[in-house]
């Protein structure tokens, strides 16, 4: 299934999307998020769907999209690993993976528009593949880990670069600005995503391809992350984890090159779908 | 007002504490989280209080008691803002805040067990004061930052050393795991919290004096880290901001001291209460 949520901020509506359409499904009663993925919606959900497909209304065109998610308790992000990003930054590759955490209250649709912060001028992009989970994880083994996952979602970890690197230390400043994280527009059930490992992913600004790689490249994949996570904490259902970007973000290029309002990004992996953000400066 | 949730884990209800007891306001109807603030609920409980106390059954003692607040969205803690704990871990007095999060899923009541994790040799406690956000705060300045804070909690920052400084550079592995944030036993509104410049917070291992600060010593003060956290996310209501350990952590001891099954931590802070862990092996 490709799950989507649909409607104004705050008041989103489940939905599906299929070949025949896009389909409103609140008469399932639940919102897609932790509780809905620990009581085994997924299953549930694609029960009712075979016997009530008929009686769900169109979704209409131009409807905007929220997260495909309600707020997680926590997005995880995976630093420096594509080992072609890695160089770009003149960061050496790392021997176990770089974890940190965005706010969650960065979350957005997949395509409402980027707010620069104010005092930003290092507004940068980053293409992810980011994991939802679907059961809670707890020193999970790797070859158990697929068992954890709900599916997959197109990420853009938006990243103030001097915020980031800048300012002391950590990088989370730099990670958590409101609309830093548009997810979606699906979220695709790992049973539709043939190879997960073998994924084109690319984004461009105002029509320039910047990245173009494959999740082939990434170097600690997503079963070794998940159960590599596990041991640090608790994964949730509903967590995200961006998995990390390849390499063209802005950071890297020379001379550096970075978001500025009016900038179209457009983004997008094979079988996830694709996202539009236009950059505007803040208000 | 001084706030507490009580009962089994994920089951908690709400209640108050006064001088005539620990009283159970389930019949409110509303648990202390995002919602509960953002609606005014801490004036409205009040005037509910003023009105229906004598109809409230007291808590029975021994009853559990629960982190104070619901799962918020974050918890944001402040590094090394006591000098003294800078210093004796070796690092610079930071120019700005050093910001990190802490997983909320870590998050658990003020007298839960601590759960060594597994492969865990440094683990170690940081008594800190912890400010609850009460509306949501984007761009706020310093002098209207009070107005953004519910009240005050006692907190204890469990740290793992290896996972946090010895596994690849983001702080975030050391700080997430389960048990990791006992908070409470309270919620203490502002209102009585007369000068939070200069409340004592001290902590004790088996009995042993560790750590015995005052917040007077604090780098950086409450109303400038609400305004500095505010031009990087937008806090939410129930936000946790843990602001910092004053020096006596065990890796600052010569030779090193962590914590192992059957210690028994206590700490406390002046007008916020005390609470009480022990230590226990991850099974």
């Amino acid at each position: 299934m490709k799950l989507i949520r649909f409607g104004l901020p705050g008041a989103e509506k489940p939905g599906i999307v299929t070949e025949a359409g896009t389909f409103d499904v609140s008469a399932f009663g639940e919102d897609f998020g932790e509780k809905f993925l620990e009581t085994d919606g997924l299953q549930r959900l694609a029960a009712w769907w075979e016997k009530n497909s008929g009686s769900c209304p169109q979704v209409p065109a131009g409807t905007r999209l929220g997260a495909p998610l309600q707020r997680p308790s926590k997005i995880i992000c995976i630093g420096l690993n594509y080992a072609d990003h890695a160089k770009e930054t003149n960061a050496q590759i790392p021997q176990e993976p770089i974890v940190f955490f965005k706010s969650t209250s960065s979350l957005v649709g997949p395509n409402d528009d980027l707010t620069i912060p104010r005092n930003s001028e290092k507004t940068d992009w980053e293409v992810e593949l980011a994991v939802v989970i679907g059961k809670k994880a707890s020193y999970v083994e790797e070859k158990d880990a697929l068992d954890y996952i709900a599916g997959y979602a197109l990420h853009n970890d938006y990243s103030e670069r001097a915020f980031q690197l800048e300012r002391g230390g950590q990088w989370v400043k730099g990670k958590s600005c409101d609309t830093f994280a548009p997810l979606g527009p699906w979220l695709v059930t790992k049973d539709e995503v043939k190879d997960v490992d073998n994924l084109r992913l690319w984004l461009t600004v105002n029509g320039k391809t910047m990245q173009d790689g494959t999740t082939a490249n990434l170097i600690f994949k997503i079963p070794f992350l998940v159960s590599y996570l596990s041991q640090f904490m608790t994964l949730l259902p509903g967590d995200v984890i961006s998995t990390g970007t390849p390499a063209g973000v802005g950071l890297g290029m020379n001379p550096q090159v970075y978001l500025k309002a009016g900038d179209v990004i457009e983004l997008g992996i094979d079988g996830l779908g694709t996202s539009k953000q236009t950059a505007v400066a803040f208000k």
